[in-house]
C-alpha cells in the first residue's frame, strides 16, 4: 500500500478509533483507479480506503461473485435482502483476514462514479417545516400548507438522466424566469440558485404493475441510503411551475453521494417519527409499527462555512409511507429506482435545509467570514455530510455531497437554428 | 407463409393498393413469435407483416446488422440520424428481392412488445384548445390560461417505468380523493378514469450534460413517433396535484403504441404551427424555421364507437419547441427519452382528445350506442389511431394504441403491515 503524503504511516486493516467507516458501517461504491480509468468496479468504503469486492470475492471464495462483476450496483440491489445481508455478512469475515491487504485501494487514489443507473426518480416534500417556510414565504396571506399536506406525502417525479454524482461541477442553469413586477419574462442565468439537503432511498428489489408496497416490505425493498442535493433555480422555478409542478427549475443537475448505506447499518437510527396531527388512511397509518423515521444529522457547509444542520428525524413523513403512497395506485418498482425525502429542515432557523429559508428569500443575508450571500454564486461550493448512530456507540457516516457551481454556458443567442 | 383463416390467399410483398404500411412507412417495433415466445426481435412493419429486419440483414448483408441484432430498439436509436437513413434504405431495397418472404411474419401471429427502454419521460400540455378548456373547467372564474402558458411549453416528468406497450390492460387505480364538499379524503378506485390522447416523441441521439438542443437540431435527435395513451385519474389528480403537479393520478400506467414511425416517413405531413399570440424568446422562436407542426388526425374510439378526431396540427407548441425548451437549462437527453405532447384537443367539441372535456367533466354524458358515458368503466376499451399524409398522396397509419379497463385490484384493507 502506497503511503499517503503527510501522513502517517498506517495499516489500511487498522482503523482509528471510532472511524465512521468501520465494519458497522460498509457503504457500496463505485471506483476506477488511474491505471485502469475505465475499469469501474464496486468497492466498499472501509476507513480511508476501498475494498474491491469483487477481486475480494473471487480471491477468497463467495457464493456472489457474479453479483459483484457488474461496473454498477444493479445486479446486487435486485439480488433482494436474503443475498444483500450475506453479501454483507462475506465481507465483514473478510475484513478479519490480513490476505484482504491486496484489494484495499486508498481512497484518495481512486476515483467514484455514479453507483447505479437511476431509474426512476421521485422527490417528495416530506418536512413539515420547510413547506411551511415555503408556504409563508410564496403566500404570505394563505395558509402555509396545502390542504392535502398532512394527509398524503406530496411528491413528483423528477429527471434521472441527470443525477450526477458528488463532486460532478453544476453549471448554473438558465431559462425564462419574470422579475418582479415584469409582465413578460426575459431569459438568463438563474439569478437565484438553490440547494435542497435531502436524504435518498435507493430501490432494490422491483415489485409488479398493480401491486401495492405496504410500509411493513419496506426493508424488502430499499436497499440503501445517500444523500441527496436537489440543486433548484428558485426563479426558472417560479415562474415554470403552475400548474404541472417544477421542471427546468431542477432538471438540470441533482447530486448524489458516491456511497449508498445499506439500511442494515442504520439498524440502531430509527426512531420514532413526530406525531401525526391528522388520522391517517389505513396504507399510510404507522401507529402500530415499530419506529420508521431516522436519526440522520446533515450538515451543510458553503464553501466550508457550516451554514445549516438539518435533522432528519424531523420529518413528518417517512421513506416507508412514501414507498406504500408511491406504489398505492399500483405503480411498479424498478431496481435502481430513487426516492428522496424532499428538503430537510428542522424547527429552528439553523436547521433550515435551504437558502431560500435560510435567507428568508433572500431578505436575510448569511454573514459568511468570505462575505455576504443570499442565493449561490459561481464557484461557491456546497458540501453536505450526515451521521446516524451506529451499534454500540459508533457512528455510522453517510458520503458525503459536494458540488460547486460553474458559470452558465455561453450565453450566445440560440436562435433556434 | 401460413395463410391466415378467413382471409383470400396474398402474397405478403404484394399490399393492397394504398395500404398505409407500404414502403413510404416502415415503423420499426419488436415482436416475438408462439414458437419462440422469449425471443424478441426487431421488426418492421409491412402491410399485414412484420419483417424480421437481423434475420433479413444477415442473409441479406448490411452494414449496420449488429444494430438489429438486439432485443430492442436501443441501438439503432443510438446510432443517430445517418444511421437511421440508411438502415431505412436498406429495407426498401430489401423490400424488392422477393428472396425476404421467409423473413416475413404475418402481423397476427406475433406478440408485440414494449419496443425500446423508456429512459425519460416527459408530458407537455401543449394544446391551447385542452389547456382553455380544462382551465374553464377547474377555474370557471378565473382566466383559463395561466400567465406562463404562451410564452414556454409547459412540461412536467412522469414515470417511465410504468409506460406499458399497447394492449397491456390497464387496472383501474385506487387512491385518495376528496368528494366535494367534503374536508377529508377517502381511499377507493378512481371514479374519474380518463383518456389523454398524445402523440409522443422517441429520442435517439443523446445530448450532454450543460449542452442545449437548438430546434434546427430536432431531427437529429428525434428518431419517430408514436400515439401515448396518458390515462388519467381525474379524482387522485384533483386532489395531490396542488402544489408540485400529477403523481399518481398518472403514473399508474401510460401506454404507447408498438410501433414507432420514423419521422422520415412524415416528411409530407410537417405544416405550419398555428400563428402565435405573444412574441417568444429567442430559443423559442420558430418563425423563420422549416414548419414543424404535424399534420397528423388521431380518431379515438371507446368500445369500438368514434368519440373523437383530434387534429395534432392544432397544438399551440410544437415538438421542436418542446425539445429545446427541454434542454434549455442545460438538461441532458438520453437514447431512450420519450416526450409527449400533452393531450391533443383541436377547437371544435368533436376534437377533444379527453372524456374530461368531452363530457364537460360529466356533466354531458357521451351517449354511445351501448349506454352513456362519462368517464371509464371496468371493461371499456379504447383505442387511438392515426394517420397523416405521406408522399405523392400516400397515407401514414400510425400504430394504434389500445387499452382495456380491468377492474381495481382486491380492496384488502393494507394497514401498512
Amino acid at each position: 500500500m502506497p503511503e499517503q503524503p503527510g501522513q502517517p504511516e498506517r495499516h489500511p486493516l487498522h482503523l482509528r478509533e471510532g472511524d465512521p467507516y468501520g465494519p458497522h458501517n460498509l457503504p457500496y461504491g463505485v471506483f476506477s483507479t488511474a491505471d485502469e480509468p475505465d475499469r469501474r468496479r464496486i468497492g466498499v468504503r472501509y476507513g480511508n480506503h476501498v475494498l474491491d469486492v469483487h477481486t475480494a470475492a473471487t480471491a477468497l471464495g463467495s457464493a456472489h461473485s457474479d453479483l459483484l462483476a457488474h461496473p454498477h450496483l444493479g445486479a446486487l440491489l435486485a439480488a433482494g435482502r436474503p443475498v444483500w445481508r450475506a453479501v454483507r455478512a462475506d465481507i465483514r469475515t473478510w475484513l478479519g483476514y490480513p490476505a484482504i491487504e491486496p484489494f484495499l485501494h486508498p481512497l484518495a487514489d481512486v476515483t467514484l462514479h455514479l453507483p447505479f443507473a437511476v431509474a426512476d426518480y421521485v422527490d417528495f416534500y416530506a418536512s413539515e417545516h420547510h413547506a411551511t417556510n415555503v408556504g409563508r414565504i410564496f403566500r404570505p396571506d394563505g395558509e402555509p400548507l396545502t390542504p392535502n399536506w398532512k394527509h398524503l406525502p406530496i411528491g413528483y417525479h423528477g429527471r434521472a438522466g441527470t443525477i450526477v454524482v458528488s463532486g460532478t461541477p453544476v453549471v448554473r442553469p438558465s431559462g425564462q424566469r419574470r422579475a418582479p413586477g415584469e409582465e413578460v419574462p426575459s431569459f438568463g442565468p438563474s439569478q437565484r440558485l438553490d440547494i435542497e439537503a435531502e436524504v435518498g432511498f435507493v430501490v432494490g428489489t422491483p415489485s409488479a404493475l398493480g401491486e401495492r408496497v405496504p410500509q411493513s416490505a419496506f426493508r424488502d425493498h430499499v436497499f440503501g441510503v445517500c444523500l441527496v442535493n436537489d440543486w433548484s433555480a428558485r426563479d426558472i422555478q417560479a415562474w415554470e411551475y403552475v400548474p404541472l409542478g417544477p421542471f427546468l427549475g431542477k432538471s438540470f443537475a441533482t447530486s448524489v453521494s458516491a456511497w449508498i448505506t445499506p439500511l442494515e447499518a442504520l439498524e440502531a437510527a430509527f426512531v420514532a417519527p413526530p406525531a401525526r396531527d391528522r388520522e391517517l388512511l389505513p396504507y399510510l397509518d404507522d401507529s402500530e409499527l415499530p419506529p420508521a423515521a431516522l436519526d440522520i444529522r446533515i450538515t451543510v457547509t458553503l464553501n466550508g462555512h457550516t451554514v445549516s444542520e438539518p435533522p432528519f428525524s424531523s420529518m413528518y413523513w417517512t421513506a416507508a409511507q412514501q414507498l406504500a403512497h408511491l406504489t398505492v395506485n399500483g405503480a411498479s418498482l424498478r431496481t435502481g429506482d430513487l426516492f428522496a425525502s424532499g428538503t430537510v429542515s428542522g424547527p429552528r432557523p439553523h436547521e433550515r435545509g435551504s437558502l431560500l429559508e435560510l435567507t428568508w428569500s433572500g431578505r436575510d443575508p448569511l454573514e459568511l467570514p468570505d462575505g455576504k450571500r443570499t442565493f449561490l454564486e459561481d464557484g461557491d461550493e456546497v458540501t453536505m455530510t450526515a451521521w446516524a448512530p451506529g451499534p454500540g456507540g459508533a457512528v455510522v457516516a453517510l458520503g458525503e455531497v459536494t458540488g460547486r457551481i460553474a458559470p452558465a454556458a455561453g450565453q450566445a443567442v440560440l436562435r433556434g437554428r
